[in-house]
């Protein structure tokens, strides 16, 4: 029966529209990637480096990070915050970097080694403790956009973006925001609770790993919508990460490849949620944040289009449960 | 120079890149409209009439309300809640129309006659008070998606839609929450408050009438992003237009209209935004609504794709600041 689910974390009502159901094979060639032949941009780098990984000093790079030849933020300016009458205004500051992910011109992240996406993740990690170190970044959000209708250029270079923000971003606030309440309310993580849930009920699941689960969320924004999440609680990617990185790389490898193998290369964008920074502070705040926020991964595919309805109340329309959708994914042989 | 703008009411923060600013005629024909030839379902309808204007008894409808073919919810179920786990659900419950807001084949509401687009705003304001008769709707939506990009499907005849939810959706809930903030703190509306500073600035104005105002956001999620307001406080719009859908209208099919000149008929979405039904509430919890809510039409153009960043952290990026947008559209003659 069609019904109308809540996402336990901010309150978003979804409809899973089962009237309308379709079967996953629908959703084929839905928005097929293309990529432009030419010079490839990252594969001969020669932008002005900020981290790279190399097996030693002056050996070729494996993982590069370069600033962003189009910054949507720079730390060029200066840091303020102003009125204008009852708008709020901060001056453009923040970094905005690309991680070239590997050296050798592939496109799809799912097609890289599972070294190659570990030392992507251990990437992530040391610029996320790095830019932790400017007091005036409160957030940092690594991402990526893979193929042009999820804002990627078409070129086929597999890369993806860290941007760190002097505010903090909408998402992060709601989140943390419905979190906070859970465990006001429980005295629990919600993310923790909710993992439990979803081991036992088993429906949701899409992959699992030592230390990970993948599932489709009970409530999802988009189809085929996928978290990643670690078992241990954590709320700080850069310091959860560690130690986990190989395995994390290879449940990412897994749902890349189920997502490429078994709805033929769509568009998708991932996003680590990761709480704001603490800058220091102690006691009672520090830990209430440490205790129930809990990091994790969104998997974006970009299948259909989002429509006035949806855009205008905030109400997405799943028309595909994400039980079919995890039980799809679940048998798409990798 | 380039700036993080705050979004007054819901608190949400939009990056304007002006470094990577663009001329507006850089969005012509990125999102280029397509309408598929062959019968026309709307043309000669024939589904279960809900409503209709005619001139008189028997004559032929003018603009006619249906149930949608394909409807996303619907009363044919029980309402009711239940708890999953740490999981909320309500059964599929709901209504969803669609208005035929002209018998001729035209695409475009921006080519409707004025009186015409008048018959819409009139149309919407029945359904809106017909539908609060049900105590199990809590919101009503009306919203028009417009061309493929703005999900509509491929028939070029003007129509719009309208849904009735038991539950208050998200986008709902967050202006309220935000403007609710701003009334208790101040004991004013914010709209009101807002729409006086921009008349006063001017810079974002982009036409106006007797008692509506159209006016690009000081934070836009997306670039060419148009608000109109009525001048005049209410909550509500089936309220709050009585008597004003002949001005409305107008400005509406000016607003419209630039846009199509413009932007070479691009594809939008517009959605109203009015306070949840309040079902025979008295006292305070009535008061404080009516006072804190002010209704509105959001017109949204579909120029630009929302990129990873923008899904991942709720900043959005406006390539374009909404005073060239306002100053673009002032200047297409129309």
């Amino acid at each position: 029966m069609p019904e109308l689910r809540k996402d336990p974390v901010i309150g978003r009502w979804v409809i899973i529209a089962t009237e309308r159901a379709r079967r996953p094979g629908v959703f084929l060639h839905s928005q097929k990637n293309t990529f432009e032949d030419g010079p490839c941009l990252f594969c001969d780098n020669q932008d002005r480096e900020i981290f790279s990984i190399r097996q030693y000093s002056g050996a070729p790079w494996r993982v590069r990070v370069v600033e962003s030849g189009t910054p949507l933020l720079s730390t060029n300016n200066k840091f303020s915050r102003r009125g204008h009458g009852l708008y709020d205004v901060v001056n453009d500051y923040g970094a905005h970097e690309v991680v070239i992910e590997t050296p050798e011109h592939i496109a799809n992240m799912a097609d890289l080694s599972q070294e190659q996406i570990r030392m992507v993740f251990e990437t992530y990690a040391v610029r996320y403790n790095e830019l932790e170190k400017n007091t005036n970044f409160q957030y940092v959000i690594a991402y990526k956009n893979y193929g042009w209708v999820a804002g990627s250029r078409r070129i086929g270079h597999s890369r993806s973006q860290i941007i760190a923000t002097s505010v903090n971003p909408f998402s992060a606030k709601e989140k943390l925001d419905g979190a906070k309440k859970y465990y006001n309310y429980r005295e629990r993580c919600l993310y923790c609770d909710m993992i439990q849930q979803e081991l036992e009920a088993k429906v949701r699941i899409v992959a699992e790993s030592e230390h990970f689960v993948a599932m489709t969320p009970f409530a999802p924004r988009f189809v085929f919508e996928i978290w990643i999440l670690p078992k241990q609680h954590n709320c700080d990617f850069a310091k959860g990460v560690v130690g986990h990185e190989h395995d994390l790389a290879g449940l990412m490898k897994i749902v890349l490849t189920k997502l490429k193998v078994g709805l033929e290369d769509p568009a998708y964008n991932y996003v680590i949620h990761s709480a704001p920074f603490r800058h220091g502070e102690k006691g009672t705040k520090w830990k209430t944040l440490a205790q129930d926020y809990h990091w994790h991964i969104e998997v974006l595919p970009r299948l259909t289009r989002v429509a006035g309805f949806e855009k205008g109340s905030g109400f997405y329309i799943s028309s595909i449960p994400p039980e079919s959708v995890a039980e799809f994914l679940r048998e798409v042989k990798v």
